[in-house]
């Protein structure tokens, strides 16, 4: 068993979703990001062959998702339901942007379960549907063309709720960071093999080393990086034609 | 005409894909957040039916594609690709998930196209391909089940994007990128002059180059900078002693 995570709070309800693959696509985009619970209200098709194939490794999913009749049985017991919609209402919620309503929707998935509520792919959501929620999350898109695929947007929900609660920093590979002397005694070495090697004329130095100083400085230097270059420099150095 | 937008600049390279409505799926993906090129690497599918259904109104990016025969090609011109990938590699280049790198994406946008590079489904990105693109971008992801579908993996990326175009971007430093071929073309001589001085052993070249590209990668290279590395390694290999 994995630790507790606001993630599992998290149900992903699809009101009236008309195509069987995008059910399937939705588990997937809900797996691969740490979501499990998914709710169907009055779908327009069922779970077939289509949904398996593209639900591909969250099969589970489909197979413990809750059918409701109406969304009201889909937000029972939730503290927070928000509607994913990109149309804008007369008398508009609250109205966030995924990434601004991830840190909400989690912090509340701490307290109790969470919906997230997506309409169908035709009509989105009724008015009815929109005004059981309580905040409106649009996901910023082209003015051009909003089309947003369904199981997509729930992708996109997902990754930010998912980003959000890791705030995930990847962890830096294991390397050792060269030390300062160790640095400006390699540029010392670069600067004597420049010369001798007939690149660098110390009379007209013009910016050669300040410039290979900042190349260096937006690499930065591993430990087994000066050892590198500090064999080149000394193969250079004795090169005979 | 819409005003010109870093999103302009951003080419979507997908490598041999297998599967037409994920080429589909991806450019509906795209455009809903405002990207327009796609780039398709030796594809093992045709654009077909399956395609067009589901780019859905996204119709006109699949008909300006670009077909090539190899990543190379895909790149050329580019100032900087970055490889979608949810392996770690032993040498691993900088590797950001999307929301950071995005900042830097969009910032080198402003300055030439930049490449964002998805492997195939079932492979995912050769390492020789891997070590042409600069950075690594990897989507956060469930442990328990990482396999995000292409299309989605488009879609969390291109939503990055375009979420963070919005926010602002510190303009870098006015200088001149150096173009992907440009690059290629260092490596391949400095590899020439690292065996011409001693330094490299062909027959033993260990991981020599790859440890040199992710140095270099580290940094990124201006077009000056190519200039001067081309100058001390023709300056290495004449030296007389």
């Amino acid at each position: 068993m994995n630790p507790f995570t606001p993630l599992d709070n998290l149900r992903i309800v699809l009101v009236e979703t008309s195509h069987s693959g995008n059910i399937g696509s939705a588990a997937r985009a809900m797996k691969v990001m740490g979501l499990s619970r998914l709710y169907l209200v009055a779908p327009k098709c069922a779970i077939d062959d289509q949904s398996r194939a593209l639900a591909s490794g969250a099969a589970d999913i489909l197979e413990r998702v809750v059918l409701c009749d109406s969304l009201e049985q889909a937000l029972e017991g939730t503290v927070l339901a928000a509607a994913c919609t990109s149309r804008r209402r007369d008398l508009p919620h609250p109205a966030y942007t995924p990434r601004q309503a991830a840190p909400g929707l989690l912090s509340q998935a701490g307290a109790g379960d969470v919906a997230l509520v997506f309409g169908s792919e035709t009509f989105g959501l009724a008015n009815e549907d929109l005004m059981k929620c309580r905040w409106l999350v649009n996901i910023p898109a082209n003015p051009d063309y909003m089309s947003l695929n369904l199981a997509a947007a729930v992708q996109v929900c997902a990754y930010e709720l998912r980003s959000t609660l890791a705030d995930s920093v990847l962890p830096l590979p294991a390397f050792q960071p060269a030390r300062h002397q160790e640095v400006e005694s390699l540029f010392s070495e670069m600067e004597r093999v420049l010369v001798a090697i007939g690149f660098l004329d110390p009379a007209h130095p013009k910016r050669l080393m300040p410039r290979m100083r900042r190349f260096f400085a937006r690499a930065g230097l591993e430990k087994e990086e000066v050892a590198i270059w500090r064999g080149i420099l000394s193969a250079a150095e004795k090169r005979k034609n």
